[in-house]
């Protein structure tokens, strides 16, 4: 059966459930609006550990365990870990998957990466390759700061349209919707369809602008998806996207209201979410671990609730490497969208 | 319908098929046993562009739209580009789908990723969400050697357990068994099935002795494949490891032969296939572009004349990070399997 809709869309016959997800952050991202709903929040950058990179590890560990404990199950129990993360040959995934003895497929979408996760799990359930995947990302302020950025001792001032890495990791489990899953920890959200992105490149080249960089992705992964199942914004409770912050979104909103899309009225960024503007973040947050934590800690419980009915849940990521930005390479960009919805009872 | 079989193994009932495939390889590799078989053979490290990185990526481009043309397609008409590579943030492969315009997932299994990309895209066009995808991966000599190890200009000298990058980029176009593929460049290949890998440690340090590291993880995948699907290594024409090296090969054979398969008799390795002895490359081959390639240069080639009748290919990936190993870590390793065989008339 072609479940291909469109040039980059496609539909989920059997509808997948998203069973479970936790997510584990830092202070800052505790003392935000939505700090009272991530599972953990660690008061130490390295958690006790040696570095940061390896705190950021452990927490992706820690959060794949979590989310497979909230159903009674344990690491061994899924077919499949699909991970990523920003680090260089993303270690903090790849560490993690050596503690979790899954198999394991490494993604990389930079803060795309839980949408491209997502996707994947949900087409390779669907297609009968899994009954269990368990989809999970993170970010580090301080190891992306030291992978991209400035050593934080040189306490470099941010730039009026920088984000601030959040400190996060989420893990997510999709199952079959045939699975037996005794005690799901949601019980009505369901992945329905999805759009795969093209790489977009305005030619940014300031990697303390990635919003600017990241908004041409989503607006052309919205778009498209609205053209290829013939749907508009309305269609959804809300789209969220990934990590914009206020800087790109305003591009988003001009980008897609162009291509005839007005997605102002029910559009949410995990960015402009995560960190409330006394927090000091400039235009909010961004990395893997930002809309990964929000996706678990508030959309999926509003939709399992039903605060929130249909989400078109678009992640985007900047395809910049630290050499690539010194070579003078402009910062192209993706975005994935997965289509979430409450299953009607 | 459930094609899981055993705990990382799997069935492709609807059998994908092999297409076509493209190489582009460094001068080095193009005077190696296989040299004639590559498509292009480049004299100049930096194949006239500005630097490594550069070149590596528009090397991998070029694969990809050389595959799609020897069927007479373009990049516009594949569903999807699975990619990846070993430089930070894949920006080789980031920067080809960029200038590709499709819809695109990375990926990151380091030296593992063709296989990876393989079993991807099998699946996804098995399951129904793709026609035609097209998979690559590439590595270039001097531009891991900047990414990993030591500046070139330091003229470090080689360790006898070292391997040596390979230059070479190559592209791998899948499709289903019923889409319309009027001039396949190959008629006869099909894929069947695979395992998915496990990240294996058994704690090795030395970024100069990846075959030691990495021969654990290809022992526990071939094995993994042979219990899951109930075979013998004579199952296979010829088992094919990605890159393991004289040393690693000689521990892989230990390592399956306590766990009861003589896998020794039928093995080879494309990173002992790619160099001859006498051009100074210690232990071999390495780099996702060195299975990469052999499999488009020489395997695919001898599926589709009937020298090989079916293979398991098994491309390993070691990692590490050099931030990782900097900070004291051991090396993980993780290698996935995919069975191609040549489709009975």
């Amino acid at each position: 059966m072609n479940k291909k809709i469109g040039k980059q869309s496609f539909k989920l016959p059997s509808k997948p459930r998203i069973v479970s997800s936790a997510s584990f952050v830092g202070s800052k991202e505790g003392e935000g609006p939505l700090g009272k709903l991530f599972d953990v929040i660690y008061k130490d950058d390295t958690i006790g550990l040696d570095s940061f990179e390896q705190a950021e590890s452990r927490m992706l560990q820690s959060a794949v365990r979590l989310a497979l404990e909230k159903i009674g199950r344990e690491p061994d129990d899924m077919d499949l870990f699909l991970g990523g993360d920003l680090l260089s040959q993303i270690i903090s995934a790849g560490f993690a998957a050596r503690e979790l003895r899954s198999p394991f497929m490494g993604m990389y979408g930079a803060c795309s990466t839980m949408a491209e996760g997502l996707l994947n799990a949900a087409m390779l359930i669907d297609g009968g390759f899994a009954e269990l995947a368990v989809c999970g990302a993170s970010s580090h302020f301080s190891s992306s700061e030291r992978e991209f950025r400035y050593p934080l001792e040189m306490g470099t001032q941010s730039s009026p349209t920088a984000q601030r890495t959040v400190t996060g990791a989420a893990a997510v489990a999709v199952s079959a919707s045939n699975a037996k899953i005794r005690d799901a920890y949601y019980e009505s959200i369901i992945l329905t369809g999805g759009t795969i992105g093209r790489v977009q490149d305005y030619g940014i080249t300031d990697a303390s602008n990635m919003g600017a960089a990241m908004a041409p992705a989503a607006a052309s992964t919205i778009c498209a998806h609205m053209e290829d199942m013939g749907v508009g914004p309305e269609h959804f409770t809300r789209i969220v996207t990934g990590d914009l912050g206020s800087f790109g979104t305003q591009m988003l909103y001009e980008l897609c209201y162009m291509k005839g899309y007005d997605v102002s009225r029910n559009h949410s960024d995990c960015g402009m979410m995560i960190f409330s503007k006394d927090q000091n973040v400039m235009c909010g947050g961004s990395g893997c671990g930002c809309c990964a934590s929000v996706l678990s800690a508030k959309l999926l419980p509003d939709i399992e609730s039903g605060v929130l009915e249909r989400i078109l849940f678009v992640a985007t990521g900047a395809l910049l490497s630290p050499l690539s930005s010194l070579q003078g390479e402009t910062i192209p960009s993706i975005a994935h969208a997965a289509v979430i919805e409450r299953r009607s009872v």
